[in-house]
């Protein structure tokens, strides 16, 4: 069982406090509340908006400009062909089971998982022994209607059902068929059985056109547009690997119990990146050797087997040498991963990789780290960190015939013997005119097996159809008088080959999610007040700007202050309202403002302005030049607090906080 | 008919030229191209992914930071109910006709157009008249084949088929079939005739959930999800008006003829701006003043039915103190837009305000001006900016009985009389229990219309249903001993209204599409060579790197530069191919990159390097100290290369580019 989550300064987290926080100060709310609610999708305020553009805009910079990877932007409507080949079409589906009397639907190993946990529970309860509890408190008193004591369980079903839960992801669908029926699980709502679970597909299906001949999906990751601008990208990179794509974009999945804020949601945000490798350059990377000596927290494979949850803290050159990461690639990402993460403000106490199990892995897949968040839910995946091995290039170019490989110059040439098409230039100019380079080079794309087969076609009928899909048509018909299709051998100069993906892909939403919980405190005094200690580089506004008192003397300095602050382009805010100043402070350290400008009787005197460090509630005092250089800095994340303590006085004030300081 | 479009050099513009030079460098393509490319949907490569983030990002600020507007992210899938309020379900359609023979839809209007001005073109050649050619070339090569010779037309007819084309904007689904049949318009590649008009939705729709019970769209425009938040924003914003949410976000067309690259797409990133004005206060805008004496290209109604297409240079001060724009917020916002457009190197001579004609507003919209840009395809809609008046938040406040308004204190109360709907405290709460309050908040929200109504039901049957969203039952039924509804005398203390909204909506792949255009010239020298002349603030890359030569010697300087410009957060792309110096920047300037870099000998001597400007490919020499400060900068937008050139010296080398200057 996870840990309790506390909070940064070491309380336990108050999900009530904290879910008000959210809600009156507009970060987030269920989308089309007017209209009821729609479950899973969420519309993102001005402070959630805000913290989101700057955690993409230090994404971009970590990681499309410092690693140069080429920045792509992919469609989201995407055709049927292309998900079916890739797979998801056929597998990309949860199992559901049916409450025939209410028509519910309900996923059906979160059905099996949560009345096994509540039997468990119950069981502890009955026993004397702590409860945890982490269910979700509407859906609790839902279910307390049906049982409300306690009941112990024999030793025999309460290790059985803990078998059962450890060993459920591994489960078919027939599997979970069985098991609810063995052990009577019915809808803990209702207490009806529920029909034997089905397959239902998460994708949003949709029609590109008008007649509907073009039956499509939104896509479920960003992955498949990239894998098929494979070709445009090596052009790019004129040809040499390694070489990595990006692509910030939206995916869907129509979830069917969509829960737990932001953590499984319908329409997410993900940041992805393919990094294409040579499978024969063992993986390696260019830039391992800096970041060698990094130390990270790593819960492998083996660990999980035996039962440990306790990660192991390890450099990752370490890591690579002894092969628990497989590669110097996935090692590298690991460590960017987390260097992201802490510069964005992620608490590092509550980070860590675990290594996939062999059974959670794609077939495909040849290894993979989940960058786990530890946030009130428990740990949860926000990175996946996975080689793909070259699974996707190969389906797409065996369905579609146009290589997806690379090429590259041999140092020694050495004879194949191989199947060739070619035009017989004399006859074919005069039919394919200005097409004939097109035909060419669709010609030279085709696989040694499609040749084949049509070297079999053209013996059989004396002509084939070649696809040209660069011709409106789609193909041509050539005769054998026009095409000779036959077994050559050839000097083979260069070399082909399929790359390897090594791929990180950040749910933006899950990492979001965690952040706000990762900031998010309570200062004690006369009155708890909640504090949300965004880091200023992050943080949604920049700048609280208050005047002491309502006087309008401040008139003038407010609206100069207003000025150089949008000079220097720095988000503020100002709160004029009658409150008290030390009222003022706490209401906007829930918007999590990382410095307040205070405008006094002094700066009317020219004695510039006292600068107020959100977290710790002190101020220093001095020029507004001084003070815009401070902010500018440390939102730029050249400096922090401490360079400002270091650098300006401290204003002793009367004390108009009377709270806890951290 | 619009002028010949012209690049910044005042060269004609070369389509092939520059088509190939978006293929060669990825700027963009079509989707899934190995499956077959789907029309209206595109990719974005590295360079112009990174130019869209620029221009993102210098909205981001000129907008919602500079302005103080509300940021929100609000989602795509959207509930039929939702856009059936809206109008989109009942209006959002194009009339199409259907080729009977191949299948092919056809959008009535743009086949009557393209056929009418077929014959007018044709007519134009048989009297010797000059013809502008702005038709596709491939669709013109497929007419052809039907019609090779110049018809002379009547006058009358002439006269007629103009009249047509002005005209064809008012036209129903009804005319346009009768101007079909009449003018014998048939699908002018397979001169078949085709069937009459039938409106067809343009939105995509799917369905939320496993079992279907929920249709949904997906948004055609990121608008309604402002509207429904409104109520959040309004207390965000402490209450107070004018306030304005933004929101950038993609919207879906299905559009059945998509066409001319970036400017009918299916998939498509708007940028759209919600201002709330309170109707009463005229809609002044309280920075109004700042911008009086700004001059912008107004095209106004009257000009457009007199038949001109000259804009008026006017102040908007003058302009909306005449009424020809409504009011003072329209009139800030339009000068915003140019302000924008100039910001991220729109061309001004080729940008202009054009007002709607009356018969081109929505119903319900008070006025409406777009910001269009002028490039190959003539001038294009970008920006709309309407006045939408509050029809929005009136339907959806009626189909939902959610108040969707503005609560203010009133300095002189007075009495009016009205239904009140009151709960019989002693009765209602035993029977409500916890659910007390969301029905009174129910209450209390009810219109008078519905009070009226429930007045009459409770009348007559003892009881009525109230509608409590709050509620899962979304309901609760009341009877006459717990609720009464009786008219009384109140004192009003408050006013309620509902805001008007003022709507910039910036069309961000049509904007980017003129832009490109805009960028490109074509440098003639030896060879002619395509430049992009992007700002360097908007510049997908910033600085290109190149070694003189091949030379060991140089690999240690330019590890040092590379590490500085990553210390700077500058995007670079080093060059160091073979070829000739002057070619790579060639090549480069294709990308637009706007700095060169270039380590020679002198460099390895400590004499620094040399700096080149893309435009006038013009050098200076300074320290890398001096280079970058200069680079970074300019990137900001903070100097231009003139002050750049009035500060280091220029470097006179030999003339290693045999090219024009600009």
């Amino acid at each position: 069982m996870a840990d309790e989550y506390k909070t940064r300064t070491g309380d336990v987290f108050n999900r009530e406090q904290y879910d008000s926080l959210l809600t009156r100060k507009q970060f987030l709310w269920q989308s089309f509340e007017p209209y009821g609610a729609v479950k899973g999708l969420f519309d993102y305020g001005p402070p959630l908006e805000n913290l989101e553009a700057e955690v993409i805009s230090i994404w971009r910079d970590h990681f499309i400009r410092h690693e140069r990877m080429m920045a792509l932007k992919c469609s989201m409507l995407t055709p049927y062909k292309v998900l079916e080949t890739s797979g998801h079409v056929a597998k990309f589906a949860d199992y559901m089971c049916k409450d025939p009397k209410t028509g519910e639907i309900l996923r059906a190993d979160h059905l099996i998982k949560d009345v096994i946990e509540t039997r468990l529970r119950s069981d502890r309860e009955a026993r004397g022994e702590k409860v945890e509890t982490e269910e979700d408190p509407k859906l609790k008193k839902k279910k307390a209607k049906l049982s409300k004591t306690a009941t112990k369980l024999d030793d025999d079903v309460r290790k059985e059902y803990e078998y059962l839960l450890a060993t459920l992801d591994d489960c078919t669908g027939d599997d979970m068929g069985a098991l609810i029926k063995k052990h009577d699980i019915r809808n803990p709502v209702t207490n009806n059985e529920v029909e034997p679970p089905v397959p239902v597909n998460l994708m949003f299906s949709t029609q590109i056109g008008a007649t509907g001949r073009e039956p499509a999906f939104l896509r479920p990751e960003t992955a498949q547009g990239q894998f098929l601008s494979f070709n445009k990208l090596l052009e790019f990179s004129d040809g040499q690997l390694p070489m990595a794509s990006a692509c910030i974009g939206y995916s869907f999945r129509n979830e069917l119990s969509p829960s737990r804020g932001l953590l499984r949601v319908r329409e997410f945000l993900m940041a992805e990146v393919e990094h294409f490798v040579d499978p024969k350059s063992g993986k390696k990377h260019p830039k391992f050797a800096s970041v060698r000596e990094v130390k990270l927290p790593l819960l492998d494979r083996n660990t999980q087997s035996a039962g440990g949850s306790t990660p192991q803290i390890m450099t990752i050159g370490e890591a690579v040498d002894t092969k628990l990461v497989d590669n110097e690639t996935l090692g590298y990402f690991l460590v960017r991963i987390m260097q992201f993460m802490d510069k964005i403000g992620i608490d590092m106490t509550k980070l860590r990789f675990r290594q996939h199990m062999a059974n959670e892995m794609a077939h495909y897949a040849a290894d993979c780290w989940d960058c786990e968040l530890f946030n009130s839910y428990g740990w949860i995946e926000c990175v996946g960190c996975a080689d793909r091995s070259a699974f996707d290039l190969t389906v797409h170019e065996k369905a579609t015939g146009v290589p997806l490989r690379v090429r590259e110059n041999l140092e020694e040439p050495y004879e194949v013997e191989e199947w060739q098409a070619n035009l017989n230039k004399k006859k074919s100019g005069p039919k394919l005119r200005q097409d004939q380079g097109k035909v060419e080079a669709a010609l030279l794309a085709l696989t040694q097996e499609m040749k084949e087969k049509l070297s079999i076609t053209m013996a059989s009928e004396g002509k084939v159809e070649v696809p040209v899909a660069e011709l409106e048509s789609g193909k041509v018909e050539l005769d054998k008088d026009i095409l000779s299709i036959v077994k050559e051998k050839r000097k083979v100069t260069t070399r082909e080959y399929t790359p390897n993906v090594i791929e990180p892909s950040f749910g933006v939403g899950r990492i979001l999610h965690s952040l706000m919980e990762h900031a998010f405190w309570v200062r004690k005094g006369d009155e708890a007040r909640s504090v949300m200690s965004f880091k200023p580089t992050v943080a949604p506004i920049k700048v609280l700007v208050v005047p002491l008192q309502k006087d309008t003397r401040f008139a003038g300095l407010l609206s100069e202050l207003e000025q150089r602050l949008d000079d220097a382009q720095l988000s503020f805010r100002v709160d004029q309202s009658g409150v008290s100043i030390g009222r003022r402070y706490a209401r906007n350290d829930e918007l999590g403002i990382p410095f307040g400008i205070t405008v006094d009787y002094e700066s009317l005197e020219g004695k510039g302005y006292t600068l107020r460090d959100r977290d710790s509630t002190k101020q220093v005092r001095a020029s507004l030049d001084e003070i815009l250089e401070a902010i500018e800095k440390t939102c730029k994340g050249k400096q922090t607090w401490d360079d400002i303590y270091a650098k300006l006085p401290v204003f002793e004030g009367k004390v108009e906080e009377e709270v806890e300081k951290v």
